[in-house]
C-alpha cells in the first residue's frame, strides 16, 4: 500500500518537481518533493537519479523518470525487496520527431543555412545538396517504442524503411525487418542509418569500424540509443575519410561531449544535448505512468513497466 | 513547331545547364546551352532571368525554371507572340519537407543546439521549451501546391491543420478551410502560420502589423512565399516585443537579406537563402515539363503551366 510517494529533487534534471507533484493532485497517496536525506515514510519514489540511500529507506518501489535505468543496481533493489520501474513507451513520438529533424535538416540543408546565418552570409547550396526524404531510405537499428516512433514519420513522410530487431516479426511501417546477425545487410543501401536499441550487453559497441565500412559513402548516421553504442574513435575516422557523409548524435560515450572532440566543429555532424525525448508534456506523461502504478499496487497487479 | 530548345545560361543559378540538356536527350528538337546574345535560331528557351532581348529573338515560348515569373512583362510578351510557361507544381514535396523540417526545428530545439554547438556548450534545454509537433496547430494560408504540399505532412506529423484559400474548397489533408476575408480568424489559434501564397497584387504585404497581432503571442511564422507578402518591419517589431515566437523566413523583402536587417541576429529567428524547394532532381523535374510541352507544341495542343 502506498500512503506517501516522495518525487525526488534530482528529476529537476529533467522538469521541476513541483510540476509533477501539481499533476498528481488526484492519487489518494500524499505526493511531497524530498531529497535522499529525507526519505522517512515514503514508500514510493520517483527519481531521475540513484543513491545507495534508496536501499536503506523503506522502499516498496521505485520509478524511474528515464526508459535508460542502468545506473540502477537490479540485485541490490532486489534483495532489498524494492520494486524498479522505467518510463520506456512514452517517447516515441518526441524521439521519433527529433530524428525527422534531424534528417530533413540534412536533406533540406537547415543546419548548413544556420551556420551561414551566424555569418550573416547569404548563399545558395550547391544545386545537388539539397534532396528530398520523400524517395529516400532508411534503416532503423531497434524497433521498440523509439524505433516505432521513426519507423512512424519516416513512412509518412514517403521514405523507403527498413529494419533491424532480434526477432524479425513485422512492424507497422517498416517494408523489411532483418534479424540483428544480418545488420550488415541491412544498413548496407541505407541513406540513413537510425540507431535505437536499448543499451545491453549485445548493444555496447555493436556500430564500430566494420559496420561503418558497411554503410554507404553517402550515408548519415543518427544516434538516439543511449549509452556507448557507437565506437566513437571509428566513427571520428569515417567521417574524416569521408566514408560517411554525416551524422546526427544525441547520445555519446561521455556526456557531456568532451571539448576535445573533433566532432564539436564538423559541418555535417550535427550535437545535440541528449534531448531527443524532452518535451514539455514529460510531467503529464510521468504522472499518468505512476497513477496507474499506484492504482495496481492498490489492486495488487503487476506493475507497469516492470524492471525489477 | 520547336526545332531548337536553348537552355539559358542562368539556369545556372539553379543547376548546372548541362545537366538538362542531359536530362532532354530524348527529345526531338536540339538542345543547348545559350546566352542572350546568341537566341539566332532558337523556337524555345528554358530560362531563369528575364531579359529584353528575349522579345527581339525570334522566338515561340519561354520557359521559366521558377514559379514566380513576376520578371517577366507579359504585355510585351504577348505582343511579341511569346508564349510563357512556368514551373508550378514541381514543387509540393521540397517546399513541403523545408516547412516540415523548420517546425520541427522550432519544435524539438535543433536550430538552438546548433547554435550551442557552434560554442561547443553542452546544455539541456529548459524544460518546457520542446513540444512536439504531434497535436500542435498549423495555419497554411494558400493552398496551392506548396500549401497541399505542407499540409499534407503537417497532417502526415499529427498536426491540427487549418488553411486559408480565395474559394474555401475542401482541400485534403487541411480540416477547415477559410476564405481569404476570414484570415484573422483562421490563423488565430494556431502554433505555427506557413504562408505559401503566390504573389499578386492581393497577397503583397497581406501580413502586417494587424495580422501579427491577430496571432498568439507564442505563435511562429513561417514564409515560403515568394516577395513581400509579409511587412518586415512589423515583423521586426512584433518580434523584439514577445508578440510572436519566432519565425523561419525563406523570403523576403529583398534579396540578399541586408545585413544590417535585425533578422539575422535574433535566436528565434532562422534565415535560408530561398531555397526551400530546392533538390538535386529539379533539372530532372525541368526536362518532364520541358518534354511535356515540346509534346503538346507538336500535337496544337494548350501549353501545360501556361501563364502567357
Amino acid at each position: 500500500m502506498v500512503t506517501r510517494i516522495g518525487i525526488h529533487a534530482s528529476v529537476e534534471t529533467l522538469f521541476p518537481p513541483t510540476v509533477l507533484v501539481d499533476e498528481l493532485a488526484d492519487v489518494d497517496p500524499e505526493v511531497t518533493v524530498v531529497t535522499s536525506d529525507d526519505l522517512d515514510d515514503v514508500d514510493a519514489l520517483v527519481t531521475f537519479a540513484y543513491d545507495d540511500a534508496f536501499l536503506d529507506a523503506d522502499l516498496e518501489w521505485i520509478h524511474s523518470v528515464q526508459s535508460g535505468v542502468d545506473r540502477f543496481p537490479f540485485d541490490d533493489l532486489e534483495a532489498a525487496g524494492i520494486r524498479l520501474t522505467n518510463s520506456t513507451g512514452t517517447h516515441g513520438d518526441s524521439v521519433g520527431e527529433t530524428v525527422a529533424g534531424y534528417m530533413l535538416s540534412f536533406a533540406r540543408r537547415l543546419h548548413a543555412y544556420r551556420d551561414q546565418q551566424a555569418e550573416k552570409h547569404w548563399e545558395w547550396p550547391a544545386w545537388d545538396e539539397p534532396f528530398t526524404l520523400a524517395g529516400s531510405s532508411l534503416c532503423v537499428v531497434g524497433l521498440g517504442t523509439l524505433g516505432q516512433g521513426i519507423a512512424a514519420r519516416a513512412d509518412a513522410l514517403g521514405m523507403d524503411v527498413v529494419g533491424v530487431k532480434r526477432t524479425p516479426t513485422p512492424v507497422d511501417h517498416v517494408d523489411t525487418v532483418y534479424p540483428s546477425p544480418d545488420l550488415h545487410e541491412a544498413i548496407a543501401d541505407a541513406k540513413f542509418v537510425a540507431l535505437a536499441v536499448p543499451l545491453t550487453d549485445d548493444t555496447a559497441g555493436m556500430i564500430g569500424e566494420a559496420e561503418l565500412d558497411a554503410m554507404r559513402d553517402d550515408a548519415v548516421l543518427v544516434n538516439v540509443a543511449r549509452g556507448p553504442v557507437v565506437d566513437q574513435d571509428a566513427l571520428v575516422d569515417a567521417l574524416e575519410a569521408d566514408d560517411l557523409a554525416g551524422a546526427a548524435l544525441d547520445v555519446f560515450e561521455t556526456e557531456p561531449l568532451p571539448e576535445d572532440s573533433p566532432l564539436w566543429e564538423m559541418d555535417e555532424v550535427v550535437v545535440t544535448p541528449h534531448a531527443a525525448a524532452a518535451t514539455r508534456d514529460y510531467p503529464r506523461r510521468m504522472a499518468a505512468l505512476v497513477r496507474e502504478n499506484v492504482r495496481r499496487i492498490a489492486e495488487g497487479e503487476r506493475l507497469a513497466n516492470g524492471v525489477v
